[in-house]
């Protein structure tokens, strides 16, 4: 078989490689969440802030961001909608934020989840998206109530939901967004007055403009750091 | 061809329903469930009385009973350990006994089930024990407090979950023990004094020898009705 | 001392007879109660709709009917604020009309009543009305959902709670307005779609037009029975 | 009238005073509170290790120690008993021990005491108790779970709860014994492990023996202060 001539070659790989370039697909990322992250795609939300942060650092093509942010939603909503809401879209990237309603609903409803379950559903989740090569990363729920006196009722439990979820981050290598972390910092700076909440908050748990870009800031360097 | 003799012929079929006869396998029933399922494996217990009932109608080698219940568990249990604790042991027939925690953790943890999990869950053990043709016999929780006057404090929950099991059994069309329903007829008939327990629960609950033979009765006729 | 004349004796009583009619003070009605109440006072509210029966019947200088209830409130908070809000103003007459929150805030906030504290607490406040000579009525709280069909999921605790309050009306001798009795009997005949709300309720526990005219009528019935 | 001669007069000052010596009553000091103080009257419980302290300083004499704690109990339980289990023994001093039920019952029985109302009711014991002039000393609710990472889940309400007992010594110029501060100073020394209990409960509430020493210790610090 004779030999393609050199120049051919060159002309050949050019050519696949703008292609290539032109037509390669963004990487698809799901935001899959509670109401926190239903209200994050919205104008000022989480999610629209870090769209306009990839548009300003010249990567509006490299990202396709979506939200599947539910109000209400619990580890157990989560497991029961991902094959509809996250699989059957084919995500490169998963953002994995829930945990505030597992903890709250046993106060509102008396339908919280036991922290065993919250772990067992969470890891099933984790599972589903690691077997298919899906890159996942991990969010502990940040506050039900900003005061840093150690006396918002759920403390205790959020403090415990998010070891859960730290631990789940380590033994699966996915990555972490420690949410609770950060807000506990950015309170104990930003909060000498021990309010309740509108600080990152409106409402001691839905995000303010301050609280939606912490947010954005710490997923956009979580979502660019690989 | 030749045919054979029909002295052959008989011996050929007499000798393979014997073997038939002497090697087939019970049907394997299992029962999945809560603390009331644990304690009904119990001597005394409403699957070891089915047992006794079945040996005496001479039926003894025509089912294995199989409990396995285990305390505290609601409907989110007995999805997560449905393959090892059911699947894996090839079932016939399995009775899903589930809903008192579902509805009692509620008020005593803060971790019940949300009614519409309850379904979605329950659903998603339906079908997974249809897709493998195992015959399914769902039962409604019985009570939580046995007074008659309608005033003990899950009634309504009681009554809002078994509605969604009997839906459940005629949609799907698996059969149903109806727990709920003849518990409240036979207390109507038999508490006149409208106890709290003791009349077929010693806790409010919990199945005493009463309860266990009126679970095992409607049991055995639900099994042996097919 | 020298008597006075016939005469004048006839002319001092008729006289005082006469002031004492044209200035007798109107009977003065409190109702003491949580939102329900609060709402009552208000345009299309029960206790307007109260006021407006009385003037179509001539007797509006005969009752001053005062709404005294406050969202969220529980039998704790009625014995708490009843020296400010009840004795200060001297009534004739009071309407107790508590229990929903009692039952509701146990699924809602954790913070329900222990039904022995609701009796014990419900009683302070009748012997201290009753000391004072107050005429008491006592309302069963109607309903947290509108269901015919027994599945709402406070209706056993509401069921319980109201016996409790028949059992004090009985004891103490008070007046009793059973709305949970007239609101089962009310829905049984109009509610035949086992709607959740909307009959007598707009979310299932504060009362639209038809619910409130309900109670009104009830209520009257009541005021006007002694 | 003759004035008695010197020598009587002495003779009746001395004699008055011995007698008033070997009848002093001892100060009767009550303990009101809940299980932990019901078994704190128990051989080994904290009352008992306090008498028992008394007389190894020859203060046996010097002060009657009274447990009053019954288990269950919440701040409206002790107010509703205060009058037959405190006031009608004359205490000279009363400790008040009281919140954990307040707090535990949210998730328990969806039962606990709105952190206003407890303020509230806390409060009207106290202005019962200071209107006798009886000394009062207060005591934080220690913990509910020992776990020293802020995992505990009732861990945010205590703090909330201890607080507000902190603003009322302060306030009414009572006694404290700020139980939930000293016990988490001890934990933080003598809980490497972050054991849920056995450091100084033995069922995460209850005290065993280091628990029922140190709360002796504390509280016999604070008596004998004045």
């Amino acid at each position: 078989m004779r030999l393609l001539p050199r120049t051919a070659i060159i002309m050949i790989l050019f050519t696949a490689t703008t292609i290539m370039a032109f037509t390669r697909r963004p990487q698809r990322v799901i935001f899959f969440g509670d109401s926190i992250t239903a209200q994050g795609a919205r104008p000022g939300g989480y999610i629209t802030r870090m769209k306009d942060a990839l548009v300003q650092k010249g990567l509006a093509n490299d990202y396709e961001l979506i939200g599947a942010g539910i109000g209400g939603n619990k580890v157990t909503d989560l497991y029961l909608r991902m094959d509809d809401d996250v699989l059957a879209q084919n995500p490169d990237v998963v953002f994995i934020y829930i945990g505030v309603n597992d903890v709250w609903h046993k106060a509102m409803f008396g339908t919280g989840t036991d922290i065993d379950k919250f772990e067992k559903f969470y890891t099933a989740i984790i599972n589903k998206l690691l077997d298919r090569h899906i890159r996942v990363i991990l969010c502990t729920p940040a506050v039900i109530g900003e005061k840093t006196d150690f006396t918002n009722q759920q403390d205790g439990d959020l403090n415990a939901y998010s070891q859960v979820i730290r631990n789940l981050a380590q033994k699966f290598h996915c990555g972490l967004v420690d949410l609770r972390e950060t807000f506990h910092t950015y309170e104990l700076r930003n909060n000498p007055g021990n309010k309740d909440s509108s600080v990152l908050t409106h409402d001691r748990v839905h995000l303010n403009d301050n609280g939606n870009q912490l947010v954005a800031d710490k997923m956009l360097e979580a979502l660019l750091a690989k």
